[in-house]
């Protein structure tokens, strides 16, 4: 009775951080990762408890790494066997994991990892599932954080593992090693042992062999607890700031061919710890990926706001940051190499019926006149096409690149409005303002490409003739 | 030669640290606290390395601890030669830290440290300096960040330790063990070595002389150097946290009679970690300190938010919060039971030229009235004393509680409030708002007790006679 009163109380307390996180829904379709050791099996026998209450529906997923020979196989059949007793769907995956390290350049546990992960998706979609379990404890969690803590990956390398992430969930997470161990021993049920798991080589395994019941002897007995503790409460540190990065981000950087511009004053106006934050961004969004950026690349950039205009610092993928006289630019070298041989360039003159391949300033427009007949047209809302009155245009059509004394209209009460003070309001960098083609008629500015138009040219119910002009990117010519 | 450049290396990385965190300015004197051991003769040398450069004047501080008998009045003998030797005043301490520690029930460790910084700082105040060095390293904020994580402190606890906080500086504070010691080394400056270091019944030096040298031979080399540096980015965060705990802080709560009410609505719309921040203030400032408030009771709190209205958690030094209609009160035990023994009062005439004593209500109130002279008097701002136009009074002022159809008016354009709809405004709970004293004219209230007063009755250049009124509290009657 007492046996039984033990499992129940690790049950109850599954269900209650199931709900916690609301990693479960009744009529989840749920596909259970199970390798045949204690943790995997314990998570498949709780899913099996939990199957009425949830209404679940449930397979059994099992991934054969091509590493370990006759102990691998002998962990197939244990898992085949577990599965049939307990009359769940059963689907073996082999994989060649040391091949596939070799290919990617990981190392086997990491591409052992993304594996694993690929096939229970695969087969999630397959079955129509909505949910992957897989099965890892707290001590998983408590020796993620400490081998982050000693290799230094920041906060987030030491906010531990999260209860679920996208289609993945870890019921097991609010539980110990031991008391997965001691909740199969009580029912009886046998496990397989992985030896790697034993092996010193391995960083995450002298954490878990060495260092931590180190520890828990030594030290404090519920250290395990208290990492896991202390990460969840980095975890939320972690997503607060990471919530205000995203507010602050769209103040701080804006992005035109390619090159971000984060303007000096708004940075500085932000804690530095957001302002790191930004940085993290700006450069992961150039680089594509989160890979091989680190923590002392955003540094550079941070010191680079205090130094002189045109000092520059290289980051990783040929990703430049220069100081420029109202903030910082970042952006790949060749955007950099492009935008330093720039120039002003002459004005085109444009006409009705025609169409303009720019190649210098990397644009084909085209313009057409039309009648307005009321209601057939609907004015479109896209950053290429504008339409204008056309009866409003009192000089010959230009584009070109800014002049002194140009204005446009940004309201209905034809209020001028200077195109440089324009430009300061919306914090485009001075370097590039040169660069920003124009539709005009004089000094007034019909159209800032890319931006808005002037009110003045706006078609109302009493524009008799519509001009409708479209742009088109194309390669600029010799850059 | 090579020795030299080192050594200059050292030197040049501390100033740069000390610029980095304005650590020193010029002119500073500077209390060092020296035990003798390799980081304090370490401290001392390069403090002396930078007088001329900073204009410093130095002391040397010894405490002798009353510990380790013999050892102990070597150590002292030879912090005064070396002191002696540089040529800097020497002060030694002695205190019996066994016996304080037994005192305030300390643990040897914390008693000295306790000790300690009391005698640097009375040395400080006696010299009229300005700082206090002490001589803190990497490895020392490593082992501390491990020893809080491993015993669950929170966030608090592993952002190391700081570069300074008030008068206490830490200019080693980035470098090695290693270094340090290199550096005495290659000066063949000779130093003293605590063996209470070495024994391993202490959970910090088992961290030192176990966990540590482990982790740096067997996981990463460089292991001391990232905790530190995810220990910085932890107190980064942390700073963040607490600045928007604070900005959240007055929007949440409202504290009246010593209870501290915590508005739902309000509560609910920010975000976890900074509702977390929010409650461990309430209580901290309840138990006027942060001794053994711990997360377990902020999360009791917490999860008051989800029950029904009554319930109750218990924390420590008897502070209980309990769930109301509309939030959360936390208070000291005795409040509450004050507040739930709470009646309607009756209402008291009161005249000018009087005094009275309402027990009831723990107020004494004071009326007078006053010619208006121009400019003779200034309008008192405080909450204590108010004056208003007597002539616009109408009725018998009373002192009262709240009735249906009271009023005031919150303008100068005439527009009456509902008291009922202000209250509501002010997020003052409903249980309390029949408890505040009103003082009244018919249903117009003049004065919300501790609040504001109806524009109505604001004294003017027009007014002729001002009605002084104060009140003071007492000690409630019964209870």
């Amino acid at each position: 009775m007492i046996e039984k009163k033990k499992e129940q109380v690790m049950l109850e307390k599954i269900i209650a951080y199931i709900e916690k996180y609301s990693l479960i829904e009744r009529g989840d379709g749920i596909v259970v990762g199970v390798s045949g050791g204690a943790d995997s099996v314990c998570l498949l026998l709780i899913l099996v408890e939990l199957r009425k209450r949830f209404l679940l529906d449930l397979v059994v997923v099992h991934v054969h790494h091509g590493i370990r020979g006759k102990e691998a196989d002998e962990d197939e059949e244990f898992v085949r066997n577990l599965a049939s007793q307990l009359e769940i769907p059963f689907v073996v995956e082999r994989r060649d994991v040391p091949a596939f390290a070799r290919e990617c350049g990981l190392s086997e546990e990491e591409a052992g990892r993304a594996v694993r992960y690929e096939i229970f998706e695969q087969v999630r979609k397959c079955y129509g599932f909505t949910k992957v379990a897989v099965a890892h404890n707290k001590n998983d969690c408590a020796e993620t954080v400490l081998f982050h803590l000693f290799r230094g990956s920041g906060l987030t390398g030491i906010s531990g593992i999260s209860a679920s992430r996208e289609k993945v969930i870890r019921p097991l997470l609010c539980c110990s090693r031991d008391e997965i161990e001691r909740f199969l021993a009580e029912r009886g049920q046998l496990f397989r042992t992985d030896r790697t798991n034993f092996l010193e080589e391995y960083s995450r395994n002298k954490i878990r062999l060495r260092v931590l019941p180190y520890v828990a002897k030594e030290i404090n007995d519920r250290a395990v607890e208290h990492i896991v503790g202390t990460a969840g409460m980095v975890s939320e540190a972690q997503e607060f700031i990471e919530k205000n990065v995203q507010i602050m981000y769209d103040k701080v950087v804006s992005m035109r061919n390619g090159i971000y511009f984060i303007n000096a004053d708004e940075f500085r106006a932000v804690d530095r710890i957001i302002q790191r934050g930004i940085l993290y961004q700006v450069i992961v969004r150039l680089a594509k990926g989160k890979k091989d950026i680190e923590q002392k690349h955003v540094e550079l950039v941070m010191e680079l706001m205090n130094r002189s205009v045109g000092k520059e610092v290289m980051l990783p993928y040929d990703i430049v940051a220069v100081r420029s006289y109202d903030g910082i630019q970042v952006c790949k070298r060749e955007c950099l190499v492009r935008s330093k041989q720039k120039k002003k360039w002459e004005f085109v003159e444009v006409k009705p019926g025609n169409t303009y391949l720019l190649e210098e300033i990397g644009y084909q427009i085209s313009l057409e006149l039309v009648k307005n007949e009321q209601g057939a047209m609907q004015i479109p809302k896209n950053d290429c096409t504008k339409w204008f009155d056309y009866d409003r245009i009192n000089n010959v059509i230009l584009v070109r690149s800014r002049q002194s004394g140009d204005y446009l209209e940004i309201n209905d009460k034809r209020g001028r409005k200077k195109l440089k003070d324009y430009f300061i309001d919306k914090k485009i960098p001075r370097d590039v303002r040169d660069e920003i083609p124009l539709l005009t008629d004089g000094n007034h500015v019909m159209w800032i490409f890319g931006d808005r138009i002037s009110e003045r040219y706006k078609v109302s119910e009493m524009t008799k003739n519509i001009l409708m002009v479209n742009i088109m990117e194309v390669k600029k010519n010799g850059r």
